[in-house]
């Protein structure tokens, strides 16, 4: 992995210079991380920009003391200074510094405003320039590592959710908060670190919440179970949404399974390189308004996935931006109808140059249990 | 509930006034909770300094159509904008009546530096000033319904380890995951929503990690497990930890157990009211230097605890100020001999004006299983 990490950091120095900074002061965990491999709870880091031979041996880690084995274990590449106001220490040699990077970036949509004031005091002369966004342009696009712990990640929520039916977790009687919590287990059982986020069951007239929090309510014979989910894996969350039925579906859970699956198709199939992301979400919602159900569709049709749940781009009206390979993100349209209950069929794929890579594989036929 | 939350308005009031502020506009998520009683994942809130009759009808609380009926449930008592910008959505508001409010305080100490920038332009020709800790100042002292939620949390944690211990769930043999893996799920059955962070479970050598992270290692005769965990309960974080022995304890076990209950004991002896933050560290430190273990315990005595699992004040060398009734903080020295083996005793405990209420109930007898 230590090459992985090297490479992220070249690709940043490409950024930095485009930018015109001499140094960029990484301070938000998940940028350091993808950066560097570490895991810790305290960290920072100081990337240079020229990419002259050695420009590795000028980068610096730091983290505080509770981590030193970990940190060795994690970043053996770097050198590390450690102390507990990791961010203020490397400020601190910034200044030290001064001559050899005048224009330092920060993350300014991380750092907090008086954050950004006692950094600015302990680097000195060094000039600290807004500079947001700039790893987080690096995140978007997955390279083959994040790619297989995102597999990884889809594919213990998978399991789970095939153990969960196959040994008759989901049945009338059970409560939605017993199912969740089975779910969670069985994730962990095939090597998630957890979930990935608050498990949602939303059985009956729930499932038309589209946020539904697991309650007490017992599943009943003729529910709609919509199970929206997902693992965490090396970091990785994945993320996914099936909605079943208890027993045999009525003709209106069919009609509405359809549709949601129809637009689900039609969203999966408009994830192509160079797409603009409000046509993605278009693509999807179409379907669905043409159904007559646009008003039953309230939110966007997808976002990223990666080091964090929700992540750029989002698929929605309210987004910017085109489509490109390494893309992780979600497709899940869903048709809440208030008091019956609501479908909704999510998928994590990553964006190739022909057809997206599914990366959650759980059939999206209808299942009736 | 909700005079509860109308008390903690009228208290920030009051600090608003004693600044010179006109309104505060809280955008910290805890800070609103704390607040409102609202418990989504978006919102903000303003408030105004006057406490006039009809002070609270100025009150404003925002968050986006995910929580419309969640919000009129949870937050009854406030006008409510519903936007998904909520932040910005207010400071609308704030330049709308800028009359009314020249002098707008914000959380500076939470708010980004590009944050900040979208605020003031949104708020028009009010003054947003810097106002960090406002309300984590109101904080620092816990209400009744604050203690409560946190006797119930730490009541969840009590019961689930005499569960796990009861039933034989430490026994050598099984792994260190396995067991936190068990108790966190005694610790649902007993009511929590969750744990209230990573629940530690370290044997044998592993004790000697201060925050060693549960692996696959095995459960061995002899071993010292120590168990730090805790229960989220209503919001409100538990943290407890006690270590037990495998078996019949060996000598120099006994006898760092009984050096760190007797730091502990001294530590707890010192939580009264007006105490320096300093003081009360440096009497369990005290018996632990005296025993020639000084450098065996590392870290810090204590922190608060409430709507985070960390939260102001530091029980240590690097704390400030003095300890006040009603501030809820943990107890909780250690001794870690690497390689062989560590032990931390700690409790949860609310500062009363005589004796502190202890919240962690659980015997500090050292226990054989």
């Amino acid at each position: 992995m230590s090459e992985t990490h090297a490479r992220r950091r070249h690709d940043l120095r490409t950024g930095l210079r485009e930018r015109e900074l001499d140094a960029m002061l990484v301070t938000d965990l998940l940028n350091v991380r993808y950066l560097t491999g570490f895991t810790g709870s305290n960290a920072a880091l100081v990337v240079h920009a020229a990419d002259e031979p050695g420009a590795e041996t000028r980068t610096v880690f730091c983290t505080d003391g509770r981590y030193l084995t970990q940190a060795a274990a994690e970043v053996p590449d770097l050198e590390q200074v450690i102390e507990r106001a990791s961010a203020l220490a490397l400020a601190e040699r910034i200044a030290a510094a001064a001559g050899a990077h005048r224009r330092t970036g920060f993350e300014s949509h991380h750092v907090t405003v008086d954050g950004r004031d006692e950094l600015a005091d302990a680097a000195g002369a060094a000039e600290l320039v807004r500079a947001p966004g700039l790893v987080e342009r690096l995140r978007l696009i997955k390279d083959e590592a994040e790619v297989e712990a995102l597999r990884m990640a889809c594919a213990a929520a998978d399991r789970a959710l095939a153990d969960l039916i196959e040994h008759g977790g989901l049945r009338p009687g059970r409560t939605e908060l017993e199912v969740a919590r089975e779910l969670d287990g069985r994730m962990l059982d095939h090597g998630a670190a957890g979930p990935s986020f608050d498990t949602i069951v939303a059985a009956g007239a729930n499932s038309a919440v589209p946020h539904h929090r697991p309650t007490d309510a017992v599943l009943a014979p003729g529910d709609f179970v919509k199970i929206d989910f997902g693992a965490l894996v090396d970091g990785y969350h994945s993320d996914m949404t099936r909605t079943l039925v208890l027993g045999r579906p009525a003709e209106w859970q069919q009609e509405i399974y359809q549709l949601v699956l129809a637009a689900q198709t039609a969203g999966r199939d408009a994830v192509a390189v160079d797409a603009d992301v409000r046509e993605v979400d278009t693509a999807a919602r179409a379907v669905i308004e043409e159904a007559g159900y646009g008003d039953r569709f309230l939110h966007g049709l997808g976002h990223g996935v990666g080091l964090e749940i929700h992540e750029a781009p989002a698929l929605s009206q309210r987004g910017d931006g085109r489509i490109a390979a390494g893309m992780a993100v979600t497709v899940e349209p869903g048709v809440y109808l208030p008091e019956r209950g609501g479908v909704r069929i999510e998928d994590t794929l990553v964006v190739r140059p022909g057809t997206p890579e599914l990366l959650t594989l759980t059939t999206k036929e209808l299942i009736a249990v």
